[in-house]
């Protein structure tokens, strides 16, 4: 089971046993959907067909020029959309076949999926600062060491910007993985889904299909930047047509088509309004300024972590605290704040880390409010640290954190 | 590819080009959304949250209730939703693992399902006239030769009613293959997703979830009695705790959640309002009086084919007039109707069939109108079959197949 989709599944267990929880596990955007957003998915309510298995002609053109915007010239025949981004990562591991170079920290699915599909995935962390990317000397060597060993690794996948530190990979990093996955033949598939995320346009990631765009597949989709992910699209860019053959062939046989009202709907959304553009602007502003406080706030208490660059998320590490704190791992670190004080985050196990490693993620995008209200006032505020339910989030860590590391907790791990 | 989705790319690649197509290929069921389902639709257009993996409460509840009337007392608890039957069956072939039976002839995709999970499939043939469950008596030795020979056959897959010939399994033969599952400890997959679309009562199809509760998953979905394929939602009813939690663990990782909007349609839909109950009664008059119409078609050109019971599709059967033909198998067959006379058709070969057989399927959901107009006509209609493009598109295929099969066709192969 997905660790995302299992904590949100406990989380509302918990609500609805009347518990108050601090709930910073997952990364779904608690945020109201776009009204034109909606009404585009309402004029579209009477499409029933099944339509093209690659998506309409209309989301595919949508789609080529939001990323032809970006610096990637795509036609719309290299586009597939799919009801999710993540069945197109399924589907296109499928479609590569071989084993799967994954990073490490790494989001929670991507091994699991390989293994789903019958394929190994090979882990390589990445450099400190930079998640997201395998160190390319490290993918170097990893991928030759496999290939010596018998095995066929094919594909390395990376998240730009990263879920889960909320880092961007240096454009000097990509260049160089993309060159060793030149030098060592192997297809990127670089997941974007948080690419208008990114705070500053000096960290903005820069793609792998810019420097290898012979190899490099992108995917993004709706769920992070329009708070959409409960309606389900994804789109894949295909950089040959070997690959979109079959990944469409593959997506014929798991899903057909992506649900054809949501797919009008996105063609609207990626064709990118001053209404979308101003939303997406909103909600990164908010998440820019909700991550960073809570950033400082585990900083305060003495966890160590990278400066958050995109995204709701961040990766403190409690090495620092070790000492102080009477767990082994991050298991038992989430436990504890689970257990003891309300606060659900998840382990840097469900990342791929090292049990022993006391690394947590911890995701902002819940904190915007309970209410439609509240999360569209959260949207609006010129500063929504001063908003009650979110100061009250932020002192209620501020808190915890307080009472988790003081100094007696190591008088009475010492006394026990 | 799919064999189905390729022809519906075909075809709207041949019609942008301004070819008159019969088309009679895919069965994805012509006929304009019941506006009280859009309403649905339309009302939870503000749902954006994943929520649950194996889906809301509501869908949940509501399809429970809807396999309850059918004497298959059901706990929400049991169902889980996805965005179509077709990605749960792929999901519950993962979640069974081992081999899997499947019939022959078979629907396109549960081989290809099979094959792209690292999973062999078994085909074992289904009785005359009884479509869609593999012949029991030969199920069982199919099995045991297969495990003999180092196999590891775990479930068999039904289709009921039946995809591609339109016809019902006996409850006797229904009966025996779940014993037979039993003794040779299979899960049953029953893909019910024509159930409603049985003619008569007296034909009505009998799930094996009467004879093995214990071993049988049902699914089916909205695509076929709603005609909302492209909004993509199916359900299964599954039989044990351990299946749900494997059904639940790879959907979580392959497609985290159903379009909540669609969701909220579907739980309306399964709850089976009147509205709801006399749209799918219409829908099922309307398939019956056309599908029995072009089996008289087929009949009388000298096809042979078992009696329609249910569905849109029939199976004749070229074997009698193989002296008349020019062709080898089924895929010349077809290529012949829609190169030479642009009728559309699929070849038994997409279903399984020896390539030499001339067995072809015909589905007649797409001959109900080409505007919203003439198909809310053809649903109202007491007699389809005088609205003028039904009984032209009769027309043209009784006058095809004349055509095709008259004896001059011997004289001209006997010539060349």
């Amino acid at each position: 089971m997905s660790a995302t989709l299992a904590a949100d599944a406990e989380f509302e267990r918990r609500r609805l046993a009347g518990e108050q929880i601090l709930f910073l596990a997952t990364g779904e955007i608690g945020l109201p959907v776009l009204p034109e957003l909606r009404e585009h998915l309402v004029a579209a309510s009477g499409r029933n067909a099944y339509g093209p298995v690659a998506g309409s002609a209309d989301v595919r053109l949508a789609a080529a020029g939001y990323w032809s915007r970006r610096g990637l010239p795509t036609d719309p025949a290299d586009v597939v959309c799919g009801p999710g981004s993540k069945p197109l990562l399924f589907a296109l591991m499928l479609a590569v076949g071989g084993d799967v170079v994954v990073p490490v920290p790494t989001w929670v699915s991507y091994a699991a999926q390989a293994s789903l599909g019958g394929l190994r995935s090979i882990p390589v962390r990445t450099r400190p600062g930079e998640g997201g990317v395998p160190d390319p000397a490290e993918l170097r060597s990893a991928v030759r060491q496999a290939r010596a060993a018998g095995g066929d690794p094919r594909s390395v996948v990376v998240t730009l910007p990263d879920n889960p530190t909320g880092t961007i990979a240096k454009p000097e990093t990509v260049r160089e993985l993309a060159e060793v996955a030149r030098e060592l033949d192997l297809v990127i598939i670089s997941d974007e889904i948080y690419c208008d995320l990114a705070f500053v346009p000096a960290d903005q990631a820069v793609s792998p299909a810019h420097y290898a765009p012979e190899r490099t597949i992108v995917t993004t989709g709706l769920t992070k930047s329009l708070a959409v992910g409960g309606w389900r699209l994804g789109v894949a860019r295909l950089p040959t047509e070997a690959l979109r053959t079959r990944l469409i062939g593959i997506a014929s046989q798991i899903w057909s088509s992506t649900a054809a009202p949501v797919q009008a709907a996105a063609a609207y959304a990626l064709a990118e309004p001053p209404e979308v553009v101003r939303y997406v602007a909103a909600a990164r502003r908010l998440h820019e300024r909700v991550v960073r406080r809570v950033a400082d706030v585990f900083s305060t208490a003495g966890a160590e972590l990278a400066p958050v660059q995109a995204t709701c998320y961040l990766y403190p590490d409690f090495e620092p605290l070790r000492e102080r704190l009477d767990v082994a791992g991050s298991n038992e670190l989430t436990d504890l704040l689970s257990n003891r004080y309300g606060v659900a985050l998840l382990p840097g196990t469900a990342f791929g880390e090292d049990p022993r490693a006391l690394r947590i993620r911890a995701a902002t995008s819940r904190l915007y409010g309970e209410t439609d209200a509240e999360r569209t006032a959260a949207l609006a505020a010129p500063d929504p640290l001063t908003l009650p339910w979110i100061s009250a989030a932020v002192d209620r860590l501020t808190e915890v954190l307080t009472e988790l590391t003081k100094e007696s907790n190591v008088h009475r791990h010492l006394r026990s």
